[in-house]
């Protein structure tokens, strides 16, 4: 019997499972200065012990999206590795700080199943949790990815669609950050002046930079998160396949659209949620990243005076710049749309 | 009101004032390790604590130049972002080790502008300091930059040209070392048996090697330092531009050349002081940076009998060896040479 | 005279001279970081400080292979600056953990000469041991090099050929291996159900991934190692030499293959020694890397019930899967065979 393992196929995951994924990971300041070499964050909370401790973190917290890609790596094996699509995010919350030296791992548990009619696929829904060592859970999602049945005879196990919602309580939307002294934030080291007050329902914002995407860059990022699907590494194979080369991996479009949006949402230092995203079209090496956000809604998180919350709408395009805020929603939009993100930011009050 | 920053303009700069720059960073061995893996840096005070120790320091210091990038890079989007060319530095001087850990942020105070004839671009001189969480400063210096102008029509700041020194008091060459102990300093795991008296001024040193620039490599050194500026990043608009590509940033040859300079100043171990510097002429991804250095000068270091300075000047050139120790003054001369640095280094007596 | 070193030629070496190499280095967990991002390692043991200490780890060692690379890399300038090609590795035994934070350097014997017939080359044999700074030794291992001749006319050093072993002696298999709770290892976390009892020999593994080289890649992961070796880093020379272009270093291969083990020995998370290795052909950036596996041999590790030995054969491909185990013994051999490595790795019993 073969020890190599090729991943699962549609009709083996069953409704109700729960996979337990190899590899924890302590995450290191190593991580952090590769993952800034790779993104240029700027915010100054995950830049800055003396600024995280000013406004009463222990230390600089990890930054959201790093914790996120080394939890979803760790999934691709078991979930992903004959997908031909990931389809989409949803319910995504952060829900505890992760600081240096945290050893995270994860969990999935199977949470819906529906076989495609052409019987070759199914879509697979997943939660995924993950956990420190001491067991506080930090991150949990759900996605949805369309994986490929070993066999279009087999059996497709019995369909369930889960209900999901597309956004999030604002309950839950501060879990994952400290009670904070906003009067001790400091605008100008976080290069802002906007803070929470400022921002209006319906405001767009262009982030202006673009940044071209390396080969290597995306493979060291995503290697970096343990990830192993085989569509991003290996020129031999899909140089003979669909697009005739690797395929950037979608957590990198969020990574840099995240970065771009410094320039622009400069304090909004922490994500608390991500309600849903798509990845409207690939991305490959050479191509130049955009981003444009828009706000399209506010709350105060119930029980906090440091912190509001923004929902934001992030568009990634490649090869434009976002001057006229592109979209894609309809197959006549605009092609160069490659990421639709919406998402919950914390910001000082 | 746009929340984007789209950097300042000549127009905006006044005489006397002081610029908070965002984004303080806490330096990891995180950064010193991609910054090796970058540069291959291998000068043995930086990398092993245990050799620091043996000397007299706490542990491995951060490279200066490190330090000099990370706070250059913070000047970035209030400086420089607009800018047509980085035109010099000057007088810049290391003022205390900085170790993983600290935090550094940077202020610069606007020392000179002076409008072009043209009307469209003036040039501003900065005189920027970093330093770490609880005051120390580490690193000061000049540099003059050409910036647009948002409009030919706006008024004109005041015309004031600063005097500058073209070299540096040796009396302050020895702030950033602490007392070392000289006899302990192992010549043999440092690499060379060249100290102090060892050099002569005049000399001329050949470093032989060459290494070849890849895009990836060069973005993430200047993401590395949170560095924005646009010209480095954005094939999309590069292409359409003045060269047709990404520039690579400036210091990045400086790393590269003192990385060089290696062979041949192994026991050079530390850049006290940059009298000046010229990038003479651009470098892209693609070319191989070769290096060579003159000693210019030697002297003792005023109360210290443990380290001697020397100064230097370092040449780089690309897709060029340095066998004929090429230099550009004037037009006519070698159009390979790109950095012409003058600087003083640390060498044990 | 000159104050560059160009390296040691044949004549320059003898039989019993010593070498203590330069450039102590402190390795951290950035470069841990770092060699993740580059190899995408995901043993458990290496990845988790947890997962480490719950079977008997004070903390997660170092990967050995980096160790491995970071002594050899010391011994470039002094040994194989002038090589025309690295020959073999053999006797090579890690003899102790390393950790973060612990500063390891290098020092070579050399063991035997042989002038090659044309007298413009010979064969330099060392062994290379790692040491910390309390003169723990970390690693040992023999490799020959041939080396240019600074002339033809000079004399050659007597020839001495020193007896290598062609397997090493099992008792000395675990000493770099603490003593460890088997049980309490995790097989759901380290990825894989396979232990000791369950390979047989002559078992062959296709470890099916592949990945693609780039060039910022190898070079960043070669000056990681502050390996110095030229024609890894300067397209201007090599563009004008054998190949016509940069040489990936061999030892990139080697933790490539390593990391593309994982899919089938999972649980083979510690290399014990490597009993010798071939690198057959060259790499270059571009190629896409695979990689098989055999089990050569089985072991108890005397005196141990926690872990067994395997003897694994790991070929490496380029631009070629391993589904049909290609090998290259003979010159009519599959020429897309790159690596051919005979070493023992540890695994729970």
């Amino acid at each position: 019997m073969s020890k190599t393992f090729s991943g699962n196929f549609f009709e083996d995951f069953r409704v109700g499972q729960t996979i337990r994924h190899a590899t924890p990971r302590t995450i290191t300041t190593g991580d952090v200065a590769l993952y800034n070499g790779l993104f240029g964050a700027r915010f100054a909370v995950q830049s800055s012990d003396a600024f995280a401790r000013s406004i009463g973190y222990p230390r600089a917290p990890i930054d959201d999206l790093l914790v996120f890609h080394i939890v979803f790596g760790k999934t691709v094996p078991d979930i992903s590795l004959n997908a031909v699509a990931n389809l989409g995010y949803a319910n995504c919350r952060f829900l505890a700080p992760v600081y240096p030296g945290d050893t995270i791992s994860a969990v999935s548990d199977v949470i819906g199943l529906r076989e495609n009619s052409n019987r070759k696929t199914g879509i697979v829904f997943v939660r995924t949790t993950g956990s420190k060592d001491d067991g506080t859970r930090v991150l949990e999602y759900v996605r949805w990815v369309m994986v490929h049945k070993r066999s279009a005879d087999a059996a497709a196990p019995a369909e369930h669609i889960p209900r999901l919602p597309t956004s999030l309580d604002v309950n839950l939307l501060g879990d994952a950050c400290p009670p904070l002294d906003a009067k001790a934030y400091d605008n100008v080291l976080a290069g802002s002046p906007y803070r929470f007050d400022d921002y209006e329902i319906g405001e767009k914002i262009d982030h202006i930079d673009g940044v071209t995407v390396e080969e290597a860059e995306h493979q060291i990022a995503t290697r970096l998160y343990q990830n192993t699907a085989r569509i991003h590494f290996n020129q031999f194979n899909e140089g003979q396949g669909r697009f005739g080369r690797r395929l950037v991996y979608g957590g990198h479009v969020i990574s840099l659209a995240r970065a771009l949006s410094f320039n622009g949402l400069a304090n909004a230092f922490q994500i608390a949620a991500i309600n849903g995203g798509r990845h409207v079209a690939p991305l490959f090496a050479g191509n130049t990243v955009f981003a444009w956000s828009e706000i399209l809604a506010k709350t105060h998180v119930p029980g906090r005076e440091d912190v509001g919350a923004l929902r934001v709408r992030t568009v990634a395009t490649k090869d434009k710049p976002c001057a006229d805020f592109p979209l894609k929603v309809g197959q006549d939009d605009d092609p160069a749309v490659i990421l639709d993100l919406d998402y919950w930011v914390l910001i000082p009050r």
